[in-house]
């Protein structure tokens, strides 16, 4: 029996350093990702492309990008949160790009200094950018619009689900390949979650295909399970659970890598990840960031006695 | 629309308290017991009714349940590993009592020093001294089989799920009300718990009931979730998710009756409970453990913005 794939897109080199004050240097960031990529991740969101005086740790996004891009078989994935960021990420070689848009009109001003409108707008701009130099040739990067605070924020607190579903659905009319959903500051709950996912594939079909849960108020994983019993199988994750939104307040903790893709294999699902070399890679990040809280239970707890060894991809 | 009522157990004065190696006072012990109360708690596993030379912890256990059953409205569990505890329990007051048993023969050798037979045995017993006691009149307590390591243990690996509907069905047949599973060592993952949910409640139909999941490996919010789904509406937990098995190395931590209150609130069950008091008791405990480790994630985060207080039974 072949077992049912599920991809894990790691986004701790982006949605997990933003958040530190420290600027990891390029090659510990490149050291992080070779270890997970010997582990068999194979997606991961490299950086994002916003001025390095707003952001110092992504000013050398262009560099992870490249050394990601040496790696056999590894899918780059970047963020960029307007045109400008967006040629850069373009030109740097992104195989996705992803532009975060917020669902919450209140975070959407403080976070990203836009309307939702405008943000759309700026969608669109990037995706006729996008299609000019692909009909010029050569591009072939995919456009994911990000719908951060799709299930609450701290700062307006409960994100209206029609709201969601209409700047899904303008994301798509803009020209965006795919939408995702997220929930940046980890207010999200399973039947929340099951309810405004099939309600936004009704619109999007194939085109939502990933979810990124935060698990500030640990019901990260149970949330993965929520979506992943009604279809979804792609899900951001950070190694350590290292992450937050540093506009949200108390929004630490994307879901571990390491810990959804035990609950994956366990599950009998493949991830094409080798869950000890993971493990080995959770090892390695905490050495990066000494003193830095690491998030996630099975690194610490180890996998079950007789948990099997998945083969790995790479 | 009425809310489907879920029932959360508070274990934690009992799997939590029996992993430390300072005994809390008694007086403590009523303190989290009349916080927890006040946040809407009303079923407490108060006690166990052990040789105080083997736990020392327990040495108060009738005086626990003396004083929980002050409480208005309060719903006692005990657990008593053999008759003469049993006895002791029944005695005290219990309106459940939980007699354990291994579905892992090793597990079942180390932590109750039987084998599976020899504690179906002893359930036997225990049955047909409460039923003498019922006749003789006034004795209403229910008997739970509590069936650990029924996903997995940290001594022999794998528990074959067979073995595991078997010892269930001995039970029912050796007198017990009810059966329960549990996943004493944080092995278990959604998919094994629906399969072998599914499996016993085709033997056992409504004397299936509850659910103990351990959050060692970081899945036990997403296995309540997973029972949930398939009609479970009990679960085991323990403030600031304190406990383990002293038996199962690396076992820490029950699923945070915090967070799990959280979540299923969140998702429109009602559970009766305050979650802001919650909150308080789980403060409370940590003063009374200083120094102790606790776990949980909705505490340290606090609730969402808009999240509405619940109405409290009590």
């Amino acid at each position: 029996m072949t077992k049912d794939p599920v991809t894990i897109v790691e986004v701790g080199l982006r949605d997990g350093l933003q958040i530190l004050d420290r600027v990891m240097p390029t090659a510990d960031k490149l050291r992080w990702l070779e270890a997970e990529h010997r582990a068999g991740v194979n997606r991961f969101e490299a950086a994002s492309f916003v001025p390095p005086r707003l952001l110092p740790q992504m000013a050398d996004a262009a560099e992870v990008v490249a050394g990601a891009r040496a790696l056999p078989g590894v899918i780059i994935h970047t963020l960029a949160p307007n045109l400008k960021g967006a040629m850069a990420a373009l030109a740097a070689g992104s195989d996705v790009l992803v532009l975060p848009l917020s669902a919450s009109e209140a975070h959407s001003r403080a976070n990203i200094r836009k309307t939702r409108e405008e943000s759309v707008e700026e969608l669109a701009r990037v995706c006729r950018a996008r299609d000019e130099r692909a009909r010029e040739g050569g591009c072939q990067t995919r456009i994911d619009a990000g719908i951060s605070t799709a299930f609450g924020c701290t700062i307006q607190g409960e994100v209206p689900e029609d709201e969601v579903v209409r700047l899904a659905e303008a994301c798509l009319e803009a020209g965006a390949d795919r939408v995702a959903l997220a929930d940046t500051v980890g207010y999200a709950d399973p039947a929340q979650v099951r309810r405004l996912y099939r309600r936004v594939k009704e619109i999007a079909g194939d085109r939502l295909q990933s979810a990124h849960f935060h698990d500030t108020r640990g019901l990260g994983l149970a949330n993965c399970l929520a979506v992943l019993d009604i279809g979804i199988r792609e899900f951001d994750a950070s190694l350590g659970g290292l992450g937050g939104c540093p506009h949200a307040p108390g929004a630490s903790g994307n879901v571990a890598t390491e810990d959804l893709a035990f609950m994956l294999e366990a599950m009998g699902f493949d991830t094409g990840i080798d869950l000890d070399r993971l493990i080995e890679a959770q090892r390695l990040l905490a050495t990066l960031l000494p003193g830095q809280t690491l998030h996630g239970k099975i690194a610490a707890a180890g996998l079950p006695k007789h948990f099997h060894r998945s083969p790995v991809h790479a």
